[in-house]
């Protein structure tokens, strides 16, 4: 490793980490967070009734990790709209995803190949945004590693973890199931992400901080990428989860994860959450067929 | 236009804008509020059962454009609530509404004449309200035009953005609607308000905010006690958004808010959103005996 | 008093105000208050399934009063999360409370004569967070009583506060209550509380902030450890509090908060509020046999 890195890893690492979002990466984050928007069933009657609500749903999906990681930290939670760009190429987003003509965009965008693309750079985009946030969280309170997790977590999950209030917005109410309760993939690779980010912060983590996003990045994108191809919402982490939960809380191996415990728990009072619930592993055939039953 | 303005149109213009609004408007404000929050099904019992919990709701009805606005630009929510009087002035009105002996002041200040001055001079002060939100996200955010608009929007609406949430402190839960997806009059109005203080703000209208300020509270209050005094739940934007959105997002004519609309296009989940869930645009006849029912 | 105070009142009530309450008076509270927690039904299905969430309640337990002062005064809402040995205490009493092997831990903190002195403790606390949520109030706005008031409150009240959205993160949703609605004890007792310390804080209560912080600490703890004792879910406020209601509000006589009135005024909606929901003050058998059945 350290050959390497003497070499040109670090050079690329350091390169990659420094690249520019905005444009090109953005764009692709805006596109796969509103079409993720447009699975939902739903989402197509209230841009059709309400546009204004639709468009402050899709702002929520696209911008929705920057609006908690500044209530988090104390800030304005309107603070990232005063990038007028970023709002504005979002906007178009929108608009092509819900109002092309013929659906043209939509099409395009979700067809599969160009989807796996898309999707890669959302995860480097999404690594970018813990480490950001880790970082920003650190030079707010230098030893507040607690504080440094939670806005990491929130800048990589982003809109998952307020989809109970997103919903709201859209007429739509589930209390018995949300995000923290049942971490669909990237929510949980979000938070052992900003775990690992404030480690290499604090120095507790003997890895260059290029070096961390790099792989990261190449991790994310990897287990989005395979997750996406196989329309599976499975979790790369069930057979690690499942000896520690083992270890720690007791809990039988198998996984405190697997669906299998989930209906033996008798669950907390409704029904026990299906998996149509967790937002972004839903088998891709069937959301396609339901957002094209929707147009 | 110029003549006038260079005559006394400014003048006027000017001296309408720097009137003071405390105490007489903020007192119709506070009035008028308080009578919407004793119209809502249920709120004469919870003033009985839990002084504090209506008390709450009064203040929320009352000052919640300060709180959200205050929220918005990361200030204290509760910063508003240093002015004692403002406050003491407002309790003065929840207890007399609610709990004055024989009903008396409440059947003086909703006997109809009363009231549509009373209306009048609440748009008095929400388009200041709006003015001043646009002014102060401005001063803060000098390029942010989005926040402008948010900032302006929700001194505008107040408690109508919030509604589910101050419905949910008095025991009601009506997650199937929201302000957003069914906005009535006045939020419209408020949206619209915002934008076009915005555009002056940034230099983009070629009229001075004086002027601008009382020709949209002369529409405001025209259009309210017109509104009010014909008991209609209306919007005088109707005509122009039907065509409006059926350019931009492609809905039928007939208007995208128009009722005939939303029974056609099987709403998000529950029943279509009836009449009675908009705030202030309930019948008054109604919403009267229901009221007087309810003592 | 004078003589009193003059001699050695004063100097007990200055130690007994100045005394630190990290860590001993802090693990009290922390331990009485994930013990509630664990109480509520579903609590350890959900620490089963989902350590992250049950984890998360259990912060929102301990630290809800921080995060909702903060939260009121503009700060950010994870602040006190920087203090990373209180955060660990917490968790280590969350850990243990919930994981202990055998379940021993539980046993002994649940044994009542133990129980007992915690709950003592944890109203040393209360208090203590009640007097110095008025003064860092009445530091950021000199005259402004009334933030003072609820600052002082939510300092109180802690979680009981937001148990709607605590509640939810654990999947329950209960709108037809709210802790604003049904006051228990201690919510109650936080609101006078804050009442008295804003008017010492304005020098309108001729006694020093030290004296009425013991008086009060003396107040509360007797009260608490009475209820707990007798398994009662009363007030000692009822009798003064119907009289109050009586004359300010025009209830009839027997308390506004009395069950027999909730009957007769046709709850908001729902059926009326069981005493089952009052948080703190459920009967102590019925909840240990639910928490054990539910082990």
């Amino acid at each position: 490793m350290d050959v390497l890195a003497v070499l040109n890893l670090s050079d690329i690492a350091q390169y990659f980490s420094k690249m520019a979002m905005f444009p090109v990466f953005d764009l692709a984050y805006y596109i796969v967070s509103i079409l993720y928007l447009k699975y939902e069933p739903g989402s197509v009657e209230v841009s059709r009734r309400s546009p204004v609500a639709s468009w402050l749903c899709a702002m929520l999906y696209c911008f929705g990790s920057y609006i908690l990681a500044d209530i988090m930290l104390g800030d304005s939670p309107v603070d990232y709209f005063h990038n007028n760009s970023h709002i504005l190429l979002a906007t178009a987003v929108w608009y092509l995803v819900f109002f092309c003509p013929l659906n043209l965009f939509y099409k395009c965008v979700a067809f599969l190949p160009v989807k796996l693309v898309l999707v890669a750079m959302k995860e480097v985009v999404r690594t970018r945004k813990i480490a950001a946030g880790v970082h920003h969280a650190h030079h707010a309170y230098h030893h507040g590693w607690f504080i440094m997790v939670i806005t990491g977590y929130v800048k990589g999950s982003g809109v998952a973890l307020m989809s109970n209030f997103e919903q709201l917005l859209r007429g739509v109410w589930r209390p018995e199931t949300n995000e923290i309760m049942n971490m669909s993939f990237p929510t949980k690779a979000s938070l052992y992400g900003a775990i690992l980010f404030t480690l290499q912060e604090s120095h507790l983590l003997p890895i260059s901080k290029n070096i961390l996003i790099c792989l990261f990045t190449l991790f994310m994108a990897t287990s989005k990428v395979v997750l996406t191809a196989r329309h599976s919402h499975g979790s790369p982490f069930t057979l690690i989860e499942s000896w520690v939960c083992h270890l720690l809380f007791g809990s039988p191996l198998g996984g405190s994860e697997d669906s299998h415990d989930h209906h033996h728990s008798a669950a907390v009072h409704a029904a026990p959450v299906s998996p149509t619930k967790t937002k972004e592993e839903l088998n891709e055939g069937t959301r396609k067929r339901k957002a094209k039953k929707a147009e």
